[in-house]
């Protein structure tokens, strides 16, 4: 089968390139063909030089997405965004890659699918931030798309756009909303969620980290590797089992600060917790006050989509692959 | 002041129109100039000729919105679409005018507020269609959007449009999501809806009626005055009150079709009632059954927008306006 990343020099693209290509396999088929798109160049995955191409692109750009179409994909991954912080900076340019962008990948699949009849499994990254506060504790499935930033509303458009195009029979989309990512890799940022992940990260490689918020903020996540897993499972899924509901709100493990960093405790011991220093800053309290605790995601559960068991668990993954737990907490 | 209406020469638009010109004034302020634009050419209200311009336009027309940004109105109102049954049939155009047109014309205001600061209140015309089944028997305010339809989907991205831009402050939007409207004037169509209104107007002019469902059928209506006045509400209402959720569900008149007949024979007699004569219609009967019955509308409410009173009011007004009851149904 061939199969389309856009945005595969992401966090997440990146990761879901190499697992497809160490897998070799997508839904019980043989993989043929990777065919990887990013405004950076996308990496090749070890060993698929012959049957990887990489494009460099501005997905935004008019005409941009139609080779992907023309190419007849049986898998479609779209995770390119503009994101949150950039959308809100830069209106136009939020619009023009996060709005015109999709529809335009998506409309290059309906004419192909008017010129050839060929149907793509399409998987579109969403997120929680196509809902807006105030809402209860755990947002239910039906909850209303009330987002409280452009990105939220390009995002909430994406998914408006995919229910229709699948429900006219052009593709055959899943969009994904995804928990917070934790632990992200990389070095500390200024976004306002860094903290979830810097308060693991760094004392993992026995460097300090800032914690601005109470240790009773409740919040959900996905590990990267769990990440990856919801775009295969996506994949995979029957539609017919989805119905016209398309979009779909992914399980997170739900956990306070102070449950992260008992695990962090547990498995890197008092030495790398004792590397969290309590800074509250007002502002960032702020902002997560107005983010959702929770997802029900019945659906996405009755679905098969399986959340990460627990943060001892995440902790010890990002271990293994980032190599070692650095000179102060390795004791 | 000075008003645009897009979509004037519509069924609720020229209404509205009239209702202005026949005020002279809107938020207590005197009206010095009507602007009305449509696919076909709006009526001038009586006495108006000085104060009125008209304008013939395809609102998905690339720089079609423009001028009537750059008049910096005080108020837009924007009810122009391609309806349900076009969006459908014709992918592409639905898009462009009620997607590109939509945006277009919000753009063009928020370019003009780039320029000068201007702020209109600009009052779109929504609609319930951009729910989509299962819902519960009355559907809440803070429900999701799954729109079923093109022109839902269409709709459900204005809104979302409409809270961003004036979440920016480009703009003061407020979305409403109309009721059925009943009694619809003219003749009957082959709308799923048309009966709703058939089984009253044609009665009420002497002629015959089908219905095509059966009498336990409850539904949600407006009648086209109420739909006026929930549009000069919107333009009236303060923006602060309403928050960042720009797009209201409107109350209806609850009632079933036995009660839309029982009003019918108490204001027009059993000879009215006599008149419709039930063909039950499987195709029409399961379009229906995936409308919602009613909506909660609480927001609304609170807000001051108020329903129709009662279906025997619906129909004095709406003999009132057309005349006479027709010769069978007089005595």
């Amino acid at each position: 089968m061939k199969i389309v990343i856009i945005g595969a020099a992401g966090m997440i693209g990146a990761r879901l390139a190499r697992r497809i290509a160490a897998d070799g396999r997508l839904n019980g088929r043989d993989v043929e063909r990777l065919i990887l798109a990013d405004a950076v160049p996308p990496s090749v995955p070890d060993g698929w030089d012959d049957r990887c191409e990489t494009h460099v692109l501005d997905i935004g750009e008019p005409g941009a997405a139609e080779p992907f179409a023309k190419g007849r994909p049986d898998v479609v991954f779209h995770l390119a965004a503009i994101v949150s912080g950039e959308a809100e900076a830069d209106f136009a340019k939020g619009y023009r890659v996060n709005l015109d962008g999709t529809r335009a990948l998506f409309d290059a699949i309906r004419e192909e699918n008017a010129r050839s009849g060929h149907v793509p499994r399409v998987v579109f990254a969403s997120s929680i931030a196509v809902f807006g506060a105030p809402f209860p504790a755990s947002i239910p499935d039906d909850f209303a798309l009330t987002p409280l930033t452009s990105y939220g509303t390009q995002k909430a458009i994406g998914e408006l756009l995919l229910a229709d195009y699948t429900r006219r029979g052009f593709m055959d989309g899943i969009g994904l909303r995804l928990p917070t990512i934790c632990i992200r890799p990389g070095r500390p940022n200024k976004a306002a969620s860094g903290f979830f992940s810097n308060i693991l990260r760094e004392p993992l490689r026995g460097e300090p980290a800032v914690l601005p918020v109470s240790e009773d903020v409740r919040h959900f996540f996905a590990s990267p590797s769990a990440a990856v897993e919801f775009f295969l499972h996506a994949a995979a899924i029957d539609g017919a089992s989805v119905g016209p509901r398309r979009n779909i709100s992914l399980p997170g493990l739900s956990a306070t600060v102070g449950d992260e960093i008992a695990a962090l405790e547990r498995v890197a011991g008092p030495e790398a917790s004792a590397l969290i220093r309590r800074e509250p800053d007002e502002t960032i309290r702020g902002i997560v006050a107005g983010w959702a605790p929770d997802v029900e995601a019945s659906r996405a559960r009755a679905l098969g989509f399986r959340a990460d068991a627990s943060f001892d668990d995440i902790i010890r993954a990002h271990l293994a692959e980032t190599g070692s737990m650095g000179s102060d907490a390795s004791g």
